[in-house]
């Protein structure tokens, strides 16, 4: 498999690791060639760091798998896959995806990571839009592996098999979303939970830093590994089924005070901004995206190592 | 501080380990002699399985700080802190709170675990009621420290601030529930999730598994050691105000969607169980569950290595 990855923004410069390392070659683009030429010294940079951590065998290696094609059609000669990475506007993709549709072989698979534009609204219009999806990466997607894969109406399943395979061959997860939904799975997953944090924190139920104690000495730990289905499904002696038989009506009885739908009022926002604040001053938030980036690498090194001492 | 366990079941045993790996003397106490004798026993064998994962350093010398009280009185007899482990009885817990408010001394903490039943419903009319409160663990604490301190109406402040001192002393992290709702904050926000995972189900959008995939690569890895508002609060450039003005838009478009408050339908709990038992067979749930625990056991002492080095 041949990559191409278009657009070197962060997301871009995250993906060309991805393939990289696990030894695909990877062409590099960006109609910019000022953030061309800097995206490949930031990626050297980023899997020496990786590889001090543990987390890539041979920097050098990676890196020698990744060239820069300066035209589109340097890019796009002789790749099965191309990673698309342009700014999250609906006109620059509908522009973009007419022209490489033309210009790429037929059987390559378009695929883009954006985060909030279904791709039926990029590509309705293509000859080849069976062979266009979105693959929607947790950033960064070398050190978070999930991929969420979202079909349009149109892609074909062929497409969709072929990309989950090629995910599964550089060591993400793919995930399938069947149709296109606003924020996809994680996202929907993610808002439910923040709408009922804030939610206890508008009522006095609980503070900003209690409420994420809940979740990270709590809560989150056996979903870091096992997820919400598997975590109930072995919290009772009979399975999942047993578990919602139950808790069934306790989660009911909770869930009709948990329907109101009234945006998060700026009162409230800022008495979470005020309470994160107080626990972190605004000068130390670029600190600690660092303690969070290594931790976030340790966790990964620690899944890895168990998760091959369980095969 | 002096400790007293109530109740000698699966919560009443870790519970006593908990006290006594941190050097506090437990008396344990239950109204089934049978049950209570047996206690004991399996209190060696998972002090020697902690032992044998690093988890605590001398089984031996726990378990020595761990009496058995044949009575209640010699239970109560000098204690500070009273933790209950009763059936989640009403009735149950209100003939027995009566009973420990007259024999207990006046400045003992009597603590519950229940994880359903506020504490005003057995309390009320205690003389001693401004001691009484709940202290939920998440099974087993001592594996996951997290423990909802809920209060009630008359519990006392200097009442709730000893006990999360105690907590702190033995090593779990207190949060403050500062009204009675039901499912305190860990089960509201399970509960809140798990409905979005089970809607997503409904609606074809994903499968079982691949939302499990989404939460365990993906949602839970930063959840695991920051929770959701430091997540938010270090996703976007200025902070947690700047996330929601990002995208707090989307989150209240997606949550229009997700107000429905219908019942799990015994359709969809069937779609899931079987999705669930195509993973994992029925007679393969024991072992999961071993292997659930050798794995929360390892990602707790990989989390205590990196506080450690943080601090």
């Amino acid at each position: 498999m041949k990559i191409a990855v278009m657009g070197t923004g962060l997301i871009g410069q995250a993906w060309a690791i991805v393939f990289a390392r696990a030894g695909l070659p990877v062409k590099l683009w960006d109609g910019n060639n000022e953030a061309l030429q800097n995206a490949t010294a930031i990626i050297a940079k980023q899997l020496q760091e990786l590889q001090t951590q543990g987390l890539v065998n041979h920097a050098a290696d990676a890196l020698s798998n990744i060239k820069i094609a300066s035209t589109l059609e340097q890019a796009l000669e002789g790749v099965d896959y191309v990673q698309e990475n342009l700014p999250e506007d609906a006109a620059i993709k509908r522009t973009f995806y007419a022209l490489i549709d033309t210009m790429a072989a037929p059987e390559t698979i378009l695929a883009s990571s954006t985060s909030s534009i279904p791709a039926s609204v990029f590509t309705e219009s293509l000859a080849g839009r069976h062979r266009c999806l979105v693959a929607h990466p947790v950033n960064p997607p070398y050190l978070v592996p999930v991929v969420e894969l979202c079909v349009s109406p149109w892609t074909s399943p062929n497409v969709l098999e072929r990309t989950k395979s090629l995910m599964n061959l550089v060591n993400q997860k793919p995930i399938t979303v069947n149709r296109e939904v606003e924020g996809f799975v994680l996202n929907r997953l993610q808002g439910a939970l923040l709408r009922e944090a804030f939610r206890l924190v508008e009522n006095g139920v609980v503070s900003v830093q209690d409420l994420d104690t809940t979740v990270k000495d709590g809560l989150g730990l056996r979903w870091s590994f096992m997820g919400p289905f598997e975590t109930i499904d072995l919290n009772a002696p009979n399975g999942l089924k047993d578990y919602c038989e139950r808790y069934g009506p306790m989660y009911q009885s909770i869930a009709a005070e948990q329907s109101h739908t009234e945006p998060w009022s700026d009162d409230l926002i800022n008495e979470a901004e005020k309470q994160r604040r107080q626990q972190l001053p605004h000068n130390q938030l670029l600190n600690r995206r660092l303690w969070r980036d290594e931790r976030l690498m340790a966790l990964i090194k620690h899944k890895l190592e168990h998760e091959e001492s369980n095969k």
